[in-house]
């Protein structure tokens, strides 16, 4: 970052926000906190359903194939982060969801599954980025998901439902929030939406810049609130991007990151910034370890760009972490476990790619060629046969989280398993506890073992003007 | 802890080791390195087999069934400890056995898995318990499974096969290792080995005494070098003994670590012992939740036995970790989730133990009862008779490592998932990085991430006289 460049920047937006009254009162108390916070801006990164075991693999990945170390490992190598081991469990129940798990985050209570920031007898628990907002920062997410999913709205609203994605888009525009950035068309274009409304225009009508491709990141006016919606419903895999064309006018994590973080740094007040890589969870709900390995790096990325950002400015507090484990991912102890760990290098698609592309009329040859030129996979006759039955109805359809297609996800994991030595629990999420770093100041405050909620009032310790 | 006896106790002990040279060459080093070094015992706690799921559920169960935080993760809440994250693979793979993985901490070098610190080109790395031996520290071992068995001969000594126990058992005599206490009577009885030779001999010949069950522990003459072996393989499950009266002659992890310190605290120039849960890693690979649990609690009380000690002597450096993942299970989301968790405190037994009393002449109801009376799980009468079909030979037998008597356990397992809410990856190792936390003196040295060798020289770092 070029410091004269941030020092102009924000004599700029200052102007621009004293015009809001909220932020007349946030400078009011600038004078008092000034001294004693050294944490302006606050970056949470969350991979989301990242279990022990995903950690792990994207960083023998990244080693073996890649030929480096991870940035999250890098950072332990380097020593320069604090750790801590999180407990995830929601209000009610050992393993949260995503929408409970961030409402811990984002409220600082542990509230039902399914819940965002509402408590037992109706409680509405004001949402973090909005006490920050209030203070006079600049919020804003980024997410692979649709910018309306759990984890972004847990940290900026509160509704009774997870699922009111519809309601969510439109809360944030009155929120005010500063860069949101993801997936969702869905539930803000008049076409697709049930009511018809228009939220595009609602956005347009507060001053915002809409951003509907990778590209239009490069035309962000700065200082202008900005909302991009680069698909109808999540982005792509992080593999599937790599390799198919069609999908390269989506950012990736990375692109989206860099560009939020610098459409908010140059902001007096500071900033605040989730940052979710939530097709991890996705991936391991769907047992796919291409897709989680890949999307695991893409998270690995946006760390890398977080903790540049953080180390050039000093004053950000960077969280790495996750909201639960999902399907608790291993390699398994066998001959050639190594081998068979790295022959995932040859994969080209996700899962969901490759069992889309599958038609009812494939011939054996057919299914076997696919899967050789997709996985370098040779299926046996009895694997391919397994696996057309699906296709003609012989075997029931899969359900599941995410498995909008219902393809034979678990069926085909179990083929890729004897041939990768990867093992899946489940196709959900799990109760373990959970990895959890934080670099630069503000994470001198971060105990050994947390619960989820603590860390609602540990960045309020660590930035807000109101906890001096 | 008597601070007078402890100083009674050293003087006796120093007079009685003054007639071994290797201790009189220590003797010599030893004004040089007094002021330098702050850590003079070490005691190494491993939970053999213990992915990140296996602590987590321990310490819900401590917590929701027996109403206490576990002691492990009360450390980390009372910030007394460090902690890093564990690369555990070994020189042959990124999956280890034991073997390796005991070697790399006992010889500081990555070997390949099925060797005790041996390397590629027969190079043979000293163990560190006969490093520490020869600068006149006392060494010891204590296990629930034989003590000849991977992880504490990985301490000990070099060997092609870590099969080679029998070969073990002597070894330990020829270092004079001063107090191991465990199982493997089959290793150790003339009638049991095939060359047999009565090595309960050998060792009374070098001036050991030998003790055989529980309540000899208690009559331990101070001093005397100490070898207990409690059971012909392995000590019980924790579960069992509390359940079966016939296995209460036996000691607990618990009972032997106390007994062990008793023995190796008064003595001048400091001892290191290893304590090792050696049957958590069989119950992941039985797929075995209320075993694993159990057992995982059974290290837990060890633990505290450790810590209790080292808070009064303040010389000893305490480190807990385990040597690699096994079968990463996890509690999984869905209704009920936690309730379901919670009905494992209904489980009398081990699997193995339920599993081992159902005949092939049982009937539907006969083993519908035996499964309701062990585990309150009401079997449909589909599971009922898929049951049966392993005892009658309609269903073929399950193998498996430690699954001597070829047990059902996947299929046991995969009924018990649908009440318990428990997934596993496999029956086997993983690949995880794995949980450490360093206590007391030389705790400092830790970095946030390591590779299992780097405990090696962590050790000598701390508390070897030839490393100042």
């Amino acid at each position: 970052m070029n410091r004269r460049k941030f020092l102009k920047g924000s004599t700029v937006i200052t102007g621009f926000f004293a015009l809001n009254p909220s932020v007349i009162v946030s400078n009011n108390l600038e004078t008092m906190s000034k001294k004693d916070k050294k944490t302006k801006n606050i970056i949470f990164l969350i991979s989301d359903g990242m279990s022990s075991g995903t950690l792990q693999m994207a960083n023998l990945y990244a080693r073996n194939i890649l030929g480096k170390n991870g940035n999250w490992i890098g950072l332990y190598t380097e020593n320069k982060v604090s750790r801590a081991l999180m407990d995830t469990a929601s209000a009610s129940s050992s393993v949260t969801d995503s929408a409970a798990a961030s409402s811990s985050f984002g409220g600082g209570h542990r509230v039902k599954n399914g819940v965002l920031n509402v408590g037992p007898n109706g409680e509405r628990y004001l949402p973090i980025w909005q006490k920050f907002k209030n203070e006079g920062k600049k919020a804003g997410c980024v997410t692979t998901v649709s910018i309306t999913h759990a984890t972004p709205a847990g940290f900026c609203v509160n509704s009774d439902r997870r699922s009111a994605e519809n309601e969510i888009a439109e809360m944030y525009a009155d929120i005010g929030l500063d860069v949101m950035l993801g997936g969702g068309d869905d539930f803000f274009n008049a076409s697709k939406r049930a009511d018809r409304k228009d939220i595009y225009k609602t956005y347009e009508e507060k001053g915002y810049q809409i951003l509907k491709q990778k590209s239009d990141l490069k035309k962000i006016k700065k200082g202008k609130k900005t909302l991009g919606v680069f698909a109808s419903g999540a982005l792509p895999y992080s593999i599937d991007r790599a390799n198919i064309e069609d999908l390269q006018q989506t950012p990736t994590l990375a692109d989206m990151s860099t560009a939020a973080i610098e459409q908010l740094k140059d902001h007096e007040e500071g900033f605040v910034l989730l940052i979710e890589a939530g097709k991890v969870d996705w991936a391991a709900h769907a047992n796919d370890i291409a897709a989680l390995i890949h999307d695991q790096l893409a998270f690995d990325e946006a760390v890398k760009i977080a903790i540049d950002f953080a180390k050039k400015d000093k004053e950000t507090l960077v969280i790495i972490t996750t909201d639960h484990g999902n399907a608790n991912p291993g390699l398994i102890y066998g001959a050639d476990a190594t081998e068979k760990f790295n022959s995932i290098a040859e994969y080209k698609y996700t899962n969901e790619y490759i069992l889309n592309s599958i038609h009812s009329d494939f011939n054996q040859k057919q299914i076997k060629d696919w899967i050789y030129e997709t996985n370098k996979i040779n299926l046996t006759d009895e694997e391919a046969a397994h696996l057309l039955n699906f296709y003609s109805g012989i075997e029931k359809q899969e359900s599941g989280l995410y498995n909008y297609k219902k393809l034979p996800f678990k069926a085909y994991s179990e083929i890729q398993k004897k041939h990768n030595n990867i093992g899946w629990i489940s196709m959900d999420h799990s109760g373990d506890y959970v990895e959890l770093a934080a670099f630069g100041p503000g994470s001198e405050l971060l105990k050994p073992f947390v619960q989820n909620i603590d860390l609602h009032y540990l960045m309020l310790e660590a930035a807000s003007k109101s906890k001096i």
